[in-house]
């Protein structure tokens, strides 16, 4: 392969980030962030990668199959690239053990990992924000962490008619699949392919189903489970009626919704039994948020995993959280011009120095010095043209507030402050120019 | 394996970033960030593991050793996870060729992994700030490239008492290594020995330095090579003296030094030969900055690769930067007490919300919900106590500005607002609890 372009590529499925594109994906990680800042959960942060088995201990086949895994040369040990937060999450809370003051309310913004076939909204790398509650079983844990999902989509300029939170229990999923005759030892793979459904042909949809043990009647009726989402208001009788499962399946549901109207969210959600999500471990509400119109894959999805933490030796800590990646969102963003090109995103340089003649270059270096030193985002033409036009134009090109023109008035220690915004110029002193555009 | 509980811990030379850790790290990472920005620099991005042809062909035997590399399983391709960040950056750089408006500035700060044994301050995972310089071939971008990084340091508390750059020219550490009879095709692995010369037994250093066919006496003036540095004042005819070579090959660092003065940087600087770095794309200056008693590892290292870009097929372009790692920056900033243990830079909340009684428990969810859509950090007690004090506790643990407390006045829509810095205690309107909290 020497020689070979394809090394001078970013391998496929990642990405290159080009200051435009990193500052999309920077603005998109300060909504994550403020937002769960905001609402009191604190950030953390683990390996990139961890030992395979605890990937394939506990998350299923779901996620066992796209894992990137290695080992050190001549090591003994398997690593994989994280394919998910929620194991490393579990994995350091029960490392805590009775040490971890509860609840505990963790953030984190890590890259991610999938080795599947890249396609729209799924690469193999992906930035995800993933934000947790661990010990607290009560559904105002769940509601809180769908708040500060819905918080960071808010801050990025999606509200209720862009986005929907789609809300399912796995109680009532299992006994669902358990009605249409699904093996209790088979219910995870069941699982697993609901959460496939949408994204696999209707042929490899009921070959796999009927491995699972159905007849025809059976793949039919799995592959048509749901049915229509209905508005979180619905009453709980309804909603059983609807979904066919006993009452006390949705009572966790029902506590689900007063907490999210304290919240002021009922607008955005619905009852959506068709919610499956692919890991194992989910224990109770699973949910999904999507555009409104469905055309793109899940935005975010999370849910309960009440015995994660205890399965990895620590104590028995319920908990639940979920994953927002990047990819699917920016995808969103774009659709509804929320974000454009990126570079209206770049950090704006508060001063841009232009000089106007030989005699006046050699104080460039130490005015640039000595406003970055003041903390100011200085910066200075590369060009040799006196053009004072085209200076100006680079100076605009970087979004500059002020030019900061270096021409004979520097002989009486003074500057012309050009505001880039308003066109209006003015001669300042040198020793007030950090106050002047420290105010701008 | 299974059930063994090594999978519960991260992997060996990892880390788990609990929050008073991140805080930490993002305290670093904002003074790198800030720095670079005030600099001038634009931030970027690439992927998390290249293939692995990226740094065999051009980084030399220094860093291909200590390669994590893994294959996809059926794939064909081997990938390496990013030791380094410059071939990156060249890659895209070379990508862009002529697009590429020149001189560019970029920074970036990702992860980087070494398969080598942890130790102290080398970890197998690590955060490293990367800066650069793209298409200026003079000394300016050089100077420019070690004002970020001292800027950087500035931010974190240390200054010329502290810290040191060493700066030396790979023309002159390699017409010394010809001087000793090292072969021009054993250039680039004396480079790499010379580099690690500190961190081998002198037995092991022996024995390569037999390898690269010098003979005893010479093997001894290698391992001698360099002496004392000296101050970046020292004029050149002097240096061109001390380091026995050709004044034509410290033409480039007599430029430097007048860029570092224009720049107030010549106190920090050094001449110092014994700088090599084990990389085998530099081609000029190459410098490294030091705990100024030289306990620890290198705090950062750089130095000018003209020739990189050029070689994965991109334009001519001549550059320059320099990576900083989080490791051995985090141990001399603790070492020197500017940084403590981590809590003191967590996000102070705004608000931290008491209820005093059954009757004011309801207005918690909605009043926390306005706050946090006002853009403020709040937060409510989770104790089921009503002892105030215990909960005022509760507030100032988590550095809460101000604590809201919820009692009977609640029936008049006022609140009480106890300034926790000051003990101040006022009742506020409700209407007005953005405002104040805002302006505290």
């Amino acid at each position: 392969m020497a020689g070979s372009s394809h090394v001078y590529q970013a391998p496929r499925g990642t990405r290159d980030f080009l200051p435009d594109d990193m500052a999309v994906r920077l603005h998109i990680e300060r909504a994550w962030r403020d937002a769960a800042v905001s609402h009191g959960f604190d950030e953390i942060e683990g390996p990139t990668f961890e030992h395979l088995e605890l990937y394939t201990s506990k998350s299923g086949p779901g996620i066992v199959n796209e894992l990137f895994s290695f080992k050190r040369s001549g090591g003994e040990t398997d690593f994989a690239l994280r394919p998910e937060f929620t194991p490393t999450l579990a994995r350091m809370a029960a490392a805590m053990g009775r040490g971890l003051a509860v609840p505990t309310r963790w953030f984190s913004m890590p890259w991610h990992y999938r080795a599947e076939r890249p396609q729209r909204g799924r690469l193999r790398e992906f930035r995800q924000f993933n934000v947790d509650v661990i010990g607290d079983p009560s559904p105002a844990a769940d509601a809180e962490t769908i708040a500060v999902a819905l918080a960071a989509l808010g801050r990025l300029g999606l509200g209720p008619d862009d986005v929907q939170v789609r809300i399912s229990h796995r109680a009532a999923v299992n006994r669902m699949l358990a009605d249409l005759g699904i093996a209790e030892d088979r219910i995870t793979d069941a699982q697993d392919l609901l959460d496939k459904r949408d994204r696999i042909e209707p042929d490899a949809f009921a070959a796999k189903a009927a491995e699972l043990g159905l007849d025809a009647d059976a793949v039919a009726r799995l592959g048509a489970l749901g049915g229509e989402a209905v508005p979180a208001s619905t009453d709980p009788a309804t909603l059983a009626e609807a979904w066919s499962v006993p009452a006390d399946t949705l009572t966790e549901l029902v506590a689900l919704r007063s907490e999210l109207e304290a919240r002021g969210l009922l607008d955005f959600c619905r009852w959506d039994i068709s919610i499956v999500r692919g890991l194992a471990y989910y224990t109770g509400c699973v949910w999904e948020i999507h555009e409104i119109s469905g055309k793109e894959r899940a935005i975010a999805g999370g849910g309960r995993y009440d015995t994660l933490v205890e399965s990895f030796g620590g104590p028995s800590l319920p908990a639940c959280g979920f994953g927002m990646g990047d990819v699917v969102l920016e995808l969103v963003l774009r659709d509804r011009d929320l974000i454009t090109g990126g570079a209206d995103l770049l950090p704006r340089p508060d001063a841009f120095l232009v000089s106007m003649g030989e005699d006046t270059d050699a104080a460039v270096v130490p005015l640039l010095t000595r406003l970055r030193a003041a903390g100011l985002h200085a910066r200075a033409t590369d060009k040799s043209t006196r053009n004072l036009g085209k200076l100006l134009k680079d100076a605009s090109r970087c979004r500059a507030r002020f030019a900061v023109i270096l021409g004979e008035e520097l002989a009486q220690d003074t500057v012309v402050l050009k505001d880039l915004d308003s066109g209006d110029q003015t001669e300042v002193p040198l020793a007030e120019l950090e106050a002047r555009l420290g105010n701008g």
